[in-house]
């Protein structure tokens, strides 16, 4: 499990940016298409500004193959990389998120990403995103309850946060679960992206241009979207 | 195969509307999230004016699942209808295309979609959508000698074409190919889904409610999208 | 949910025809290949009389295979069109049917149909097809139970009916299950595959040649099987 | 590779019955079903006679469910036996048969019987069943062609015939295979299957209860189906 | 189901050895690998002192790909060879053993045997390997009861012992199942690798050449590895 | 693509170890399990002398599951990391390796390691692993020319060196398939999984205690195997 606190590579300089058009939050199919094109956006705007990689804080993963598609600079999702990083520390893992309703939007994903044979299942603690952060303890209670389910019904071997705003409960619910006897890693997707995308760079791994080519020049309405240059 | 200018059921009525914001055409991930908020945002307006079942005129199907969540209405997606329309018609099915790079895109589709197991192969003539309509002859034998290799060499004992635009030629394909000794239907998505559409109307059918629950309520900036009912 | 009554497309015409030969209920592998043969034969002899479609009346699907070999005319089985309408309708589906070892059939004919990943569950009300008519009440009681089951433990999004023989009580059970909270369609699978065989003459689709060519001409002995023509 | 001719365990005593109703050979879907019925009748008749197993001689396996369901002893199919064999003798194994078009019926099996993992290709000599015997060294060196191509293309390291008919030429195929430099075992159905039931009968093993429990009692129309027991 | 102690047939001699280099048990990942080199080494020298088949007397089957490479002679692995029988005997099967920790170990074989699709769980007694035989009725009790969860509650059709120490309790495990309703064979994976290995023999199979290719000459430090041949 | 001289973490001290027991290089199943032992040996004395983390430098991943149980720190191997790694770059990846035969053996890990969805195929270029660094040019031709076919036969959108004695070319096979016009990442496994290590060590994650728990106390007779702590 990973404190987001203590990311602190010396030769890395972090910046945060926020979509300017989009939903508050992403605990659905319109949120996650709403959501898309602006980060995409932001992420052309990235390179630009001379960005060496871009995470995309949200396990959706909204924008990430346009994204690609759209630069040269490695865009991580954190859906995707801790989806794979989780599978690799354990037998199986389960995802233990906000609300129901996003439980099979996750599963896609992994079928998509290629993990499913390693997804067990998906189990939600039923707090929206926004109100993540009213409660901590009724939170860190609430997820290791649904962990020690996934763990004893589904056969998860390995927890990960179905969402980038539990990250700061990581540590306790881990403990909360050892402490019930289950000695389970819980994968934290926003640092582990980050993490992952410093790796990636120090590798100098890019997507493939087969997969993610450039997109085809064409006229676009509606969207003040940011010329795409992609010229490394 | 089928002939979309036959499509005259007495009691249904045809609205046809493009979308006002996104790409041209749709050739790329990027492509697809631009094209999503808007084919979303008019299946709300659609369901508002009274229409009973909306048809997305695109085989990568933007803005199906949001348009689901946010209306009450059938939201036929023309990929999900036609694959599995392609699946119950034989063997195994290959998608014939517009361009190499959206080939794993509706790979993708086919996994979410629980169709892969049917899914041989996709095969492009690499021609832009924009330029499908330049030379029928040309595109008819390209799309014929796609089809030949995927019979051959992938397994194929349906074909299906991989973007609504081709809609024309689905008759001369299937003859082409009977010619060349090969019997294999050849699946048309614009008018697959269209009859599908009205299918699942008359079977009085809908959409499951535990997939596509009413998006939660929130302040969406940089769209003017409809406020949502889905109050039937 | 479809009401079987309401079927009334203006230019079709109906004709129902039971097997001679056979079990008088299906219920078994043993059933399965007593059903098969002349459900076949009823088949060619269809298509000699210049009926357009054919729909199998039996989840099981029994000949109809055999019987798209040996015509040209559509061959509907109710087991495979309504799983894949059954798997579009959401994320997962499960079978509700009328007895335990029937379920394991079903869920060998979702895997030859490629929708084993749509396949959640299957569940029985253990009471076989000949008494599904007694008592109304009951019955719809236990596909309530049944349906509530596959939803809550097996993670189903849609229900589809195991059996064409529960037909009538298809809007019930929805309602009983609305009223638990569980907003599923239900698919009764004869309604289904009656309005897919209607659409598929409507599109002019026909099923592949590779995958059903004519069967040989051979001495076949103990059957007065009709000559096939398939002339079209 | 297994030569028919050595079989002779002391204790065992063979009988070998046509079914009086069906088809010549099985070729088809339609071959298959009309098969089916009398097999499972001569099963059943068999058991009745005090036979200890029963060997079904049709890599299709018509009626083996059924007969496990309508008797106690153990029904090997040579289909099911000799792909679980197949699988064992190597990373994955190809089918080499008659005619294309049972190709995907064979596919199909392997997918019922839960080794489609193992399953390369299917690749066919064009030779229908009652015409194996015509000339030997053409149907040696067509099996051969057809093995080589499913081991260089698609990966077969074990290759399987596809016909019970095939039996006499299994070792010379295996030689003619080692000669060109592919060292791969040839698996002939028919005698596997028979050491196969040899096998099940001394280590008093049976079918699942579950899977093939008794039919339940019916009225049979059309067939002189013998009573069934199933009293061991 | 088998009892051991019946393995009679005339022709057959056994002979039994155990490694000398290697843990008490093999409960583990650990145990596998330490256990694996001199078992590959004793098949070795029982193929140089002409003994012509191998059966690994493990479910994990340690050294049995290794052993295949270096021999000619058939190496048949409790493990693989039981997983396919019970694959074979009805839909879906079960194994129950002796502790969690190998669950998933046993469930990777399967995916790697390709008989993952009809596994459909692994129940453990949590009795360790050496503490099998100290008291017989609580063992046959607790394997009566993880097999009765296993076919409630996961599906199984037919059960598997996970470890050929537990061979003596086969036939009361199976007993004590039909005393509690339910009709599963009970697959005692020792015996069925014996009967296996004698009809390999009589047969004549031998394991692919491609997929078990003589391991190339090289320099062995740390081990008495005796000579390979493979002269057959 | 990486290269591995540049791996300079200022805090991270490199130690290299070579196993004292096993063979020179590892080429087959037999190689592999003897490296297994004295690997996993090496991984206990490592965490002993306060090693933060393991890599193992070989894509068999030889002990790593052991080695797991054995100890407390994260012990990462070159071929789980690098497919996982392989996965997340493009739609399928392809394994280059040294020779035909270790093929299926790769594609039996990526079934382990769940990731078979995304594994395209393994083309060899039957240079032996000691014959790596004779001709580096002929190397990186055979390399390019694997690559090739992998990308236009196989559906390969990213290429995966199958051996950690390939690192010094993956730059040169890079840029040689880039001037055939390919434009696909080649993951070099070594460096891919120190990177990989380091990024748990910050992460802080661990590998998961139900999958891999402390192997039980035993007697091991024939190796000097050191005592198991896993005290942390």
């Amino acid at each position: 499990m990973a404190d987001l606190e203590i990311i602190s590579y010396p030769e890395l300089e972090f910046s945060h940016r926020f979509i300017d058009n989009g939903p508050e939050s992403i605990e659905s199919e319109l949120d996650e298409i709403l959501a898309a094109p602006d980060t995409a956006a932001k992420i052309v705007e990235a390179e630009r500004e001379g960005v060496d990689a871009v995470v995309i804080d949200c396990l959706g993963d909204p924008g990430m193959k346009a994204g690609r598609e759209a630069t040269k600079i490695p865009v991580i999702g954190a859906g995707e990389t801790s989806m794979h990083v989780a599978a690799m520390l354990g037998h199986r893992f389960s995802i233990i998120t906000t609300l129901d309703r996003v439980c099979h939007m996750n599963e896609n994903q992994a079928k998509i990403y290629g993990v499913h044979e390693k997804f067990a299942s998906c189990r939600a603690v039923n707090t929206p995103v926004l109100d993540l952060e009213q409660s901590t303890q009724t939170l860190i209670r609430d997820l290791v309850d649904a962990g020690e389910l996934a763990i004893r019904e589904d056969g998860a071997h390995v927890l990960l946060f179905g969402c980038t705003g539990m990250s700061k409960v990581a540590i306790a619910v881990e403990e909360g679960l050892k402490n019930r006897g289950f000695d389970v890693p819980v994968v934290e997707p926003l640092s582990t992206a980050i993490h992952f995308a410093y790796m990636i760079l120090q590798l100098g791994y890019r997507y493939s241009g087969i997969t993610y080519p450039l997109p085809p020049q064409k006229t676009i309405v509606g969207y003040s979207f940011p010329e795409i240059r992609k010229t490394k």
